[in-house]
């Protein structure tokens, strides 16, 4: 065995699963903030969680569907009217059945593809949908400490 | 084309790079911390990053070792004695080149076959490696929020 040999390590229907298994978590951090914290509660003159989740709403249906199709656009829910919790959690829903249809639709090819996301950030298919999930990762990290700061105990990391 | 076909979208080579891609920015985010704020500061009674680190430290190199092996032992670097900023990243990069030497020696079925890592969690291969990134995307976006607080601006997400 040499150090340029590469092995396969993942598929496709194991990374969607690993994606909504994170997805799931993180509706579990949205659950877990109070009505009034999750929309204004921050650290360090950083964003509401809220904010964070809109974020991620943004990010995931246009990159399966960039991915899927090479067209970059702004596909995600209208997020200009959301004020409550029950509406971020309907459309966190509605975008993982989302998420599931156009998933089957990615052409093989697509995961290694270079192409230009979003007009901006040159990338294999594979490399922005992990860039998606991490970024998610990241600022669900963030909802963490918001929660252990208001005394609240968030769920697991582990459970998805 | 059907919801169930599957495709290969990553390779070894590949999440060795997003690994080590991921780990360099941790490095940033360690180097930004005053030295004693890196051991000190929290929010929230949560750990300094100081100790969030040697988490790390402490499942990189025994999660590649167990993969490659089957072996699942506490085979990272000695941290009791870690007390300063220059420790942490020396132990860091120490963990860099170990990452790096055993990656090629993880044979090809290990990402797929189940195995009880530590004895404990019962995982595939690639699982148990994107459970480790994960856990430090996690903990590190925790880092960025104390970085905010002590009014730093943390190294951007987006570079690797």
């Amino acid at each position: 065995m040499t150090a340029t040999q590469t092995h396969t390590v993942l598929n496709s229907q194991a990374l969607l699963e690993h994606w909504q298994g994170h997805r799931r978590l993180t509706r579990r951090v949205i659950e877990a903030f109070p009505e009034d914290k999750l929309f204004s509660f921050t650290v360090g003159s950083m964003r509401p969680f809220s904010e964070m989740t809109k974020e991620f709403l943004k990010m995931t249906e246009p990159i399966a569907h960039g991915v899927a199709t090479g067209e970059w656009k702004d596909s995600g829910p209208e997020l200009d009217s959301v004020r409550t919790k029950a509406d971020l959690l309907r459309l966190w829903d509605e975008t993982t059945e989302k998420l599931n249809a156009i998933w089957p639709t990615i052409p093989a090819r697509r995961f290694a593809d270079i192409d230009k996301a979003f007009g901006q950030w040159e990338s294999s298919g594979i490399s922005i949908i992990l860039y998606g999930i991490d970024n998610e990762i990241h600022h669900r990290g963030q909802g963490y400490v918001y929660l252990r700061a208001l005394g609240i105990d968030p769920p697991p990391f582990w459970e998805r």
